[in-house]
């Protein structure tokens, strides 16, 4: 008998275990969109107690309020770790997952300030915690957005190898006109480096501009309005790749007919046979 | 008799009403839009007048001018006001609509400053009547311009989701990067708290590029060169995303026939025979 | 005898004045395109001489030099200025045309500052003559450039309607937001009237931030940065309007088959009937 | 029996010099691709060591590592050239050719610092040796890239007429304005030249905005508020252009099967079967 109790024992386990899964790692079910909301809305008011916090005037004014906030938060996302370790099926593969770093990055500099030794290093790191802002993405999953979101990241995975060719393009401008402006504008300040021009040629050519460093001969101005004119053209490139992928992602999302023969998928909505199997459609 | 009298008024002051409402709320009739367009040009105007009234060399030559101008509009847009709460079928729907709220804080600030009281306070809130400009789109009720601001509308509204997930990750990065270089640039002015990194990081990302906060150390001249490229490449994503929604929203226009005959579709739409099969559409 | 000896001046003189227009109005035959390549040259080397003109390092070693490609210019283009009035069909037509009144303001300012009583006003006046590069448009006359130019031209003006309905858009932003902040940013040196604060308005919104004027409150740069979100944004409206008009446009272009029956143009490519009488295409 | 010899001699002189080319020059054996990315390191590399040389704090540290790294690099690029010439069928061909060129001003410049009468000049000139990072290019050849590399500069190439008038219309723009800014902002410093005022409205245009020369006058603000709104426009109409490109350049990839029976196009690429009448394609 002491068995079957084990066994109910090992199934409350599981049950509770499995429960817990559904409601912290899942959003499907009515009770884990709730926790996903309450999860976010937690993460929003952390980062924005953090934000009042690096604010010297808020921060003289309200110091045992923001660090209340902070530890509150932190006790919070503690208990959601340990559940998490607690409940997963496998623990060590949600440990060293992007997101299980995170969650750890995310409440250990309050517990590493608290320690003598660490508290002037560590001060600044509670930052991290803002990276928990990307758990924000998991909302995706609750709504008819995530279809979305998904058309957007196939368009531009489908055009990733023109965006590489791209990218490699403007990477050897900026290289090339780094070079050359540090040769043309020998002593003008912001161009002493190499890698000061290129920073230079970054802020130039994403049309960014701040006017820290620009260029003050006749030479250096006309290279760099040459690459003003590079820059400005060539965002028109990429802009056309996305926009003619996602395009036509969108005439593909109208096929949605499937053969009854070989149930391969992709046929155009004019199509009356299978173009792979010559079946009727 | 006295109660066909009373027949007689009610329906000539329904009449009036009706007649009223015509002018004022509906821009079909030729009287509605002249009624319109007097009252744009009176809107525009009367913005006029308050942008010259805040330069100062213009205020101190003309102080009287300007004045008498405020008055005037101001009495003209009370007597509208009036006028539209009269002969609105349903006054207090109109009163609290969007528009309603606007046309009663356009003509409060005038009236709000002649009081001694709220003469300090009150005097720049004068500006609002520009919310009065929001009544130029009303002027797209007047032409075929409807249709092209219907169809502008229809293709950011079809649009709503995938701008949604993109907002989120513009918002999710210049947090994350905003708190990364509070961190990074600690001592340089302008990253002296999240939210004042958070406006750099916007400014950055939208690639406006002030200059009055720029990146000093190499780490952090770094990071901005990267968000810069992240800002340039960003903006293609929506580009594309709008670009298609519209191009889909524009070949939707013309495929709406269909042939009797051969039941085909996408005829244009002044087609007035089958492009296939020759029969009468 | 004499009146054919008439004639026959006449006939010369009419030959001589048609040659003359087929040469200087006209770009079809060999001596029109060599007259437009000649004219955009020496149009070219004019506006050079007049940069050159105004840098005041180069203009005082060169002074007679630069007086003498002023002059030489100036009495070529009187000379082409006089022809084009002797030959041209309707001479008065000519002179009040957008090209005739271009090519006179270019050639006045070089007389009237060797008029004693003009001297110190005209000088700059022949900057004017830069006017006259509009003329390098006539160029795409020459080659298979003008049906490029026209699709362009025609896919622009195909999108007037939504694009005025975007800049009717940006103008009321652009009004509203300098009210505001000239209301938010009292005091701020560039917020002084709102004129000033739309310049700002206008240089951020259109993602140019030159950063000599730029928000100091946290109420004015949280705006600010609200302001540069939708800037960023809305230039993706108008991108996707032309992007999609261009793209159909290319599609239109497609269509070049012309109905045998009553003459209508603008056929799909898989027509098989016109779709205005039915005729077999 | 010296003959065969010789022959043997010339058939092995000859298949070194083929085996050789093969590696050097083509990228599709094994052999060619090692050899493409191991040059591709070595250059990056090098490039590396020039950047760190031109910073001053690194330079002063490390003067014989840096030293050292050049003198390597230019050696191995100068073995790499040698075998080029030795190697390439037509070794003048090679040698006069863009790469050709580059390959030699890449080594040239560490040669000539070394001489005591160049020592001065030369030394800024090893910055020419970031030009051989365009072979990174030559990568596209190994991989799946080279089609994307190829149907990008397709549509860059099919709308250069588009293009072309559109620079046309810019340049056009930057003479007028420029000029026009001169005469209006006449004594504010940065408008002194029309050289100098078209940079400025260059800057403006391409909404960089650095903001080192900004107009002063409400006049010289007004035609920069217009001309920033232009450039914003502006960008519009190019981006448009290739786009509608790019999205028929990927559209015409897709039809260029026929049915044999029907005669039927615009097959997809992987299609067996026609999709109109069911027969094999």
């Amino acid at each position: 008998m002491s068995e079957t109790k084990q066994d109910d024992s090992q199934d409350a386990d599981r049950n509770w275990r499995s429960t817990c899964y559904e409601i912290i790692f899942e959003a499907d079910t009515p009770a884990g969109k709730t926790f996903d909301v309450l999860l976010l809305i937690a993460i929003l008011l952390s980062v924005l107690s953090l934000m009042l916090e690096s604010v010297d005037s808020i921060q003289q004014k309200n110091p045992v309020l923001l660090r209340s906030a902070e530890w509150f938060f932190t006790i919070l996302f503690t208990i959601e770790y340990s559940l998490r370790i607690a409940c997963a099926p496998r623990p060590l593969r949600y440990i060293f997952s992007f997101y299980g770093v995170v969650d750890l990055l995310a409440i250990l500099p309050t517990y590493l300030v608290a320690l003598p030794i660490f508290h002037e290093r560590a001060q600044g790191l509670s930052v991290i915690r803002a990276l928990r802002l990307l758990r924000a993405f998991r909302i995706f999953k609750l709504a008819h957005m995530l279809s979305e979101a998904k058309s957007l990241r196939e368009a531009i995975w489908a055009s990733r190898a023109k965006i590489a060719v791209f990218l490699t393009f403007i990477l050897i401008s900026v290289v090339i006109v780094g070079s050359a402006m540090h040769l043309i504008e020998r002593g003008t300040p912001g161009f002493d480096s190499i890698p000061e021009s290129m920073y230079w040629a970054i802020v130039t050519m994403t049309t960014v501009g701040y006017g820290d460093i620009s260029p003050v001969t006749p030479a250096g101005k006309t290279m760099a309005a040459c690459m003003m004119m590079l820059g400005y053209c060539m965002i028109i490139v990429p802009t056309g790749i996305v926009s003619a992928e996602i395009a036509s992602a969108g005439g593909k999302m109208v096929t949605t007919r499937t053969c009854p023969n070989c149930m391969s998928e992709g046929h155009d909505q004019d199509a009356q046979y299978c173009k792979y199997c010559s079946e009727e459609l």
